[in-house]
C-alpha cells in the first residue's frame, strides 16, 4: 500500500542536559519515513534540501526504502536549520535558531510514480503548501493525516481551516489542541475539532500518552515510564509514521486497528527518545520493536469482572 | 474484611471557575471512607473533629456503613477547616486558609473494636501521628497503605522516613514522588522510594492517570477523560479509598487484583471530580459505577498479535 509524505528534511543543532550534537539529519518527514518504513515496504518522500545535504543521508535513507525521486535538491542554497536546547524536565524547550533557508520558497513537486499514493501524510507545513499538495495529487488518497503546529493558528487559521476540512485525520498536541478549539478539556476540545473537520483526531500528550478520538470513541494509548528520556525530537513524528506506517501495511482504517496503530506509534517513538535525533530509530530492530509493545500490552492490560 | 482509616474529617471552603461552597464536609479520611464503602461492608475511621461538627454528617456516614467509634469530638473546639481556590487549568489551586484548629494536637485513639484490622490506610497527617497508630494497633494488618505530602518531606523527612519503613503501598503524586526521591524519571523515583520501605507504589498524575509499581513491574491506568472537572477536591483520597476498599472486598493482595483496585480507585475518582466535595460520592450508584469501569476498559483496551 503506498505511503507518501510531505514535510521537512533538515539539520538540527541540539542540546539536551545529556549533552549536544552540533549536526545532525532531522526533520518531520525524515523521522517519520524512518518510522513508516518499519512497518510498510515503502514510503515516498516529498521534501526540500540544499546543496549541503549529504549523499550518505540520502543513500542512508534509501536503504531503508524511503523513496526519494520527490527529495528536490536546490544547489546553491542551504538545508532547513533549526536549534534548540531543552530544559530539565524535558518537556520544555527553547528555539535558538530557525533558518527556513530552502524552505522559504518551498514548492512541493509531486513525481508521477508517487500519484495514486494510498496513504498521505502531511507533515507540519504552511497550511497552504499542505493544500497545494493534495491539490496535485490527481486521485484524493484513501486516508490523509496531518499535523500542524500554534505557529499556523496564530498567523494562517483560515488556510488552516480550509486544509483541516479536507483531512481524514489530525494529529497534533494537547496544547495545540486547546489553542485551535479554545476549549481546556480535551473532550470539547476533540468535539469541536473533528466538528472542523477530520474524522480522527489524535491528541498527543508526550509523557503522557496519546488519545485517540473517532466520533463519540475515545482510546488512550499511555506512554512508557522509561529510565531516562535522553532527547525528545522527533517522537511526534515517528509516532505518526509508526502510527500511518502501520496502517498503510495492514490497509485497514477501522477505528479497530487505528486502536493498534496508535500503540504501534507510541512504541516507535518511545525508542525514538532514546537517543539523539534519529540515531536509535536506524539501529532499532523488528526483535525490540516487538518486545517493546508486549511491554505496553503488560503495562496496561488487566482483568475485572463486573458484577 | 476490616478496613480501618486514619485521617482528616473536616469543612473546606472551595472555590473553582464553576462556583464556590463556603462550608462543605471534607478532609481525606471523609472522601477515602466515603469511596471504601462502595465495596467492603465498613469502613472503620479514626479522626478527631470539634464540636461545630454537625450531628446529621455522623449519621450520613454512618448511614454508609462508615464506623465512627474512632471520632473523637473535642467540646469547645473547631474542626480543621481549608480554604482553597483552583485555577482555569485544575490542575493548579492556591491554599487560601488552613486553620488546624483540633488537628494541632492530635492524638489517635484507636477503639478496642477497631484492634484486628486488616486493611490500614494511613491517610495524609504528621508522619508521628502516623506511626502512633500503627504502635497502638495490637496486631500488625495485613496491609498498610500510606499517603503523605510535600510538607513532610520539607520540615518532617526523618519521621516520614522512618514510618515510610514500615507500610506496604505508599500513594503519592508525581510531583510528591519527584522531590522525594529527587529523580525526575518516574521510574527511577520509582526504584528509589520502594528501596526506603514500600513494596508497593502508586504515582498519582491527577488527569494523567496513575502508575502503580511493584519490584521491576508497572501498571498504568488512565484518567477518564473528561468533558468537565468541576472541582478536583478529594480526588486522591476517593482512589485511595477505592483501591484499598477493593482489596479488603476480595481479600487479595497480589499485583493483579492490585491492577483490579487501581482502575476501581481511578473509577470512583472520576465521578468525586463530577461536582462539589463529596457530593457526587454521596449520591452515586453501584451501577453507574460498573458502567464507568466499562469505559475504562474500553478505553484502553487493544488487541495486538506480535510476530
Amino acid at each position: 500500500m503506498s505511503l507518501l509524505v510531505v514535510g521537512t528534511v533538515a539539520f538540527d543543532a541540539l542540546e539536551t542536559p545529556f549533552g549536544k550534537r552540533d549536526k545532525i539529519i532531522g526533520g518531520s518527514a525524515t523521522y517519520f519515513s524512518l518510522a513508516a518504513t518499519f512497518f510498510t515496504q515503502q514510503a515516498n518522500l516529498v521534501a526540500v534540501v540544499g546543496d549541503d545535504f549529504e549523499q550518505s543521508d540520502i543513500e542512508m535513507m534509501q536503504s531503508r526504502g524511503i523513496g526519494t525521486e520527490g527529495l528536490q535538491i536546490k544547489a546553491g542554497e542551504k538545508s532547513f536549520f533549526w536549534s534548540g536546547r531543552y530544559h530539565e524536565d524535558m518537556n520544555t524547550r527553547d528555539t535558538l535558531v530557525t533558518d527556513l533557508n530552502v524552505l522559504a520558497d518551498f514548492d512541493p513537486q509531486i513525481p508521477d510514480s508517487y500519484q495514486g499514493c494510498e496513504y498521505l501524510m502531511l507533515g507540519n507545513l504552511t497550511p497552504t503548501v499542505q493544500m497545494q499538495v493534495l491539490d496535485r495529487l490527481k486521485e484524493r488518497p484513501k486516508l490523509v493525516v496531518m499535523d500542524t503546529m500554534n505557529f499556523w493558528m496564530e498567523i494562517a487559521m483560515d488556510d488552516l481551516k480550509k486544509i483541516m476540512a479536507r483531512v481524514d485525520v489530525l494529529s497534533i498536541n494537547d496544547e495545540e489542541a486547546r489553542q485551535l478549539s479554545g476549549e481546556y478539556s480535551l473532550v470539547k476540545a476533540a468535539r469541536a475539532i473533528m466538528a472542523m473537520g477530520p474524522k480522527f483526531l489524535i491528541i498527543k500528550k508526550g509523557e503522557h500518552g496519546a488519545l485517540l478520538f473517532h466520533g463519540n470513541e475515545a482510546f488512550f494509548a499511555p506512554a512508557l515510564p522509561l529510565e531516562e528520556v535522553f532527547d525528545p525530537t522527533g517522537a511526534g513524528d515517528s509516532f505518526a509514521g509508526g502510527f500511518l506506517g502501520y496502517l498503510a501495511a495492514t490497509g485497514d482504517t477501522s477505528f479497530e486497528n487505528m486502536k493498534r496503530a496508535v500503540i504501534n506509534g507510541s512504541a516507535i517513538a518511545s525508542f525514538c527518545v532514546e537517543k539523539f535525533g534519529p540515531e536509535r530509530l536506524a539501529e532499532l530492530t523488528k526483535k525490540e520493536l516487538n518486545n517493546r509493545i508486549q511491554e505496553f500490552v503488560d503495562l496496561v492490560q488487566f482483568d475485572i469482572d463486573l458484577d
